[in-house]
């Protein structure tokens, strides 16, 4: 695995050759520009996990139901993988000025350096920008060409549109934080925002590879890949306070935060109006003693349990859901829940 | 003109619902959302001069060599006019969070209500995102759709490249902004920064429309709008100066707010050693007794009159220029510099 994941890491850097080489040759941009965009580059699309990515490796391979990629077929999926990892750098570099985030996978996000500041928003719109160059590059012959074009601008405006819906629908009223906690909401901005680009994308561009592009298969991938985007934030919401940080790397924030995490809307499903009171009066606070509390009515209402009940429930359902697959080899899902069930980080 | 232009208006509307639409029944996004979305179209794609878009019909008009356009052309041509003009939209809202601008077409820039803030970055994304939804619901059947696309994301590429130097060129030395200023650098901002997306993409349109796409023509078009961009922005640079503000409806800042314009420019190429030193301690100052002082020098060295003298060369180069075609109907060009040749505003 080591060494699948050091060869997927290699083709970035030839990846980000290209660009540069596009800037130099075909635009004639100065050295300076140049160099700047190889630091763009360099500090936002590696240091991730790449399970996006390399995500697109597995599920292309899945698909071939045990015949194997052909190493032509490996070297599109594993191109397409970097493309889901430039968008992502893409989000990331900006959503992280709209949260005001100080630090992204163990540094200063870009913004916050000096010389950027809000230099990244124009950054971030390059790193989408190559994300079509890439493509222009690699696939351009391609009977499928336009079929990623369009799946790659889909999967954006769906990740805007739940980005918007997270960023401006805070209700007005006098007690803004908690009205809003509710599954409903929390299902919209979930699949939008992140299901949708984490595990649709992945298996979307392993099924173009693969010439799948009728929307029947592409609406069961969707309805599959959504559920389990949802299970995938849940986990993340649960390990935010229950796991173990030297695993995840890691301190869970999401209760000083504020965030509208799957926990707190459970504490609220299920607290007496007394124990709302408390949350009400801990939930959002910095301070240490108020964190604790709040972990305590987690620890009262034993989300831990309800969590591994959902978990186990959840699994089942999805096994069912994939079971029912008739449009494509249903092995690729099998393979996406796998990564992810009873994950510690 | 003002039934075209007023029709070209309520198309701008229909486009909007057509988006709203999506939203809403695509995406089931919630009434909130889409009243936001609603309210950043009519905020920042209104107001503008629409020159780039209606160019397009223009441009689309002079291929006809006075055939005149069909209905069904015209209103394609009106389509993609739109998504320039949505286009400059989301290069605007970006531009002034990172140029920290304070109004944009007479009122507030986006970013700057108070209920908008950085939320602007995503809406910023979002009008480009729309740009590619409109090409696809209505050019999808097109036999040029993919040129279509193409051509956006190159000159999204170009522009983005444009921003980029003009961004972060700066030297790092202790006389930051009098280096800057040559021609060179002044010309490669000038070429990616505006003339792609402001002539070229119109032209562009246009031909693909007609179903001229071959590389050759392009390339041609691209030589000439991107010498008729050059010349416009300097006119810019000259009516910032010496335009009528209540022609242009603004007050021109360029000396206070230190910019690379073509006047410093030629004033740094001509100015003796102590009008030089002139120029370094009342450039870039916001006090009314320093703008006068340049504005000053600019009169001693007869600027005015090296502006007229190069917009009458300029125009007998580019008329030779435009006489040379021969891969298409030359008079879109000729159409696109009688538009702006001699402008005072």
């Amino acid at each position: 695995m080591a060494t699948e994941r050091q060869e997927f890491i290699e083709l970035c850097a030839s990846l980000k050759q290209d660009m540069l080489e596009i800037m130099k040759t075909q635009h004639q941009m100065p050295q300076k520009a140049i160099d700047w965009v190889d630091q763009v580059i360099e500090y936002n699309c590696i240091g991730g996990k790449l399970n996006r990515g390399i995500s697109v490796i597995h599920c292309a391979d899945a698909l071939t139901q045990g015949k194997g990629l052909t190493p032509e077929m490996k070297r599109k999926a594993s191109i397409l993988g970097w493309c889901i990892e430039w968008l992502q750098a893409f989000f990331l570099v900006a959503d992280d000025i709209m949260d005001e985030s100080i630090t992204r996978r163990g540094q200063p996000c870009w913004y916050r350096n000096p010389k950027v500041k809000m230099i990244a928003i124009n950054d971030a719109f390059l790193l989408e920008t190559f994300v079509f160059q890439i493509l222009k590059k690699n696939f351009r012959g391609d009977a499928h060409y336009l079929q990623l074009i369009e799946l790659f601008h889909d999967v954006i405006f769906r990740t805007e549109l739940g980005q918007l819906l997270d960023l401006t629908s805070q209700p007005l009223d006098a007690d803004p934080d908690f009205t809003r906690f509710t599954m409903d909401r929390y299902r919209k901005i979930v699949i939008n925002k992140t299901a949708y680009y984490t595990f649709y994308l992945s298996v979307a561009c392993a099924m173009i590879l693969h010439g799948v592009v009728d929307d029947a298969s592409h609406e069961v991938a969707k309805k599959i890949c959504v559920e389990i985007g949802q299970y995938f934030q849940i986990q993340d919401d649960y390990l935010d306070c229950y796991g173990d940080e030297a695993v995840i790397g890691k301190v869970g924030t999401d209760i000083q935060d504020n965030k509208c995490s799957w926990l707190v809307i459970q504490a609220l499903q299920r607290a007496t109006p007394e124990q709302t009171s408390l949350l009400k009066e801990h939930y959002g606070k910095h301070d240490p003693a108020s964190v604790a509390k709040v972990k305590e009515l987690y620890q009262t209402l034993d989300l831990s349990a309800i969590f591994h009940a959902y978990e186990d429930e959840t699994y089942v359902k999805l096994c069912a859901l994939i079971d029912g697959v008739k449009e494509m080899p249903s092995e690729v899902f099998t393979m996406v829940l796998s990564k992810i069930f009873k994950r510690n980080k």
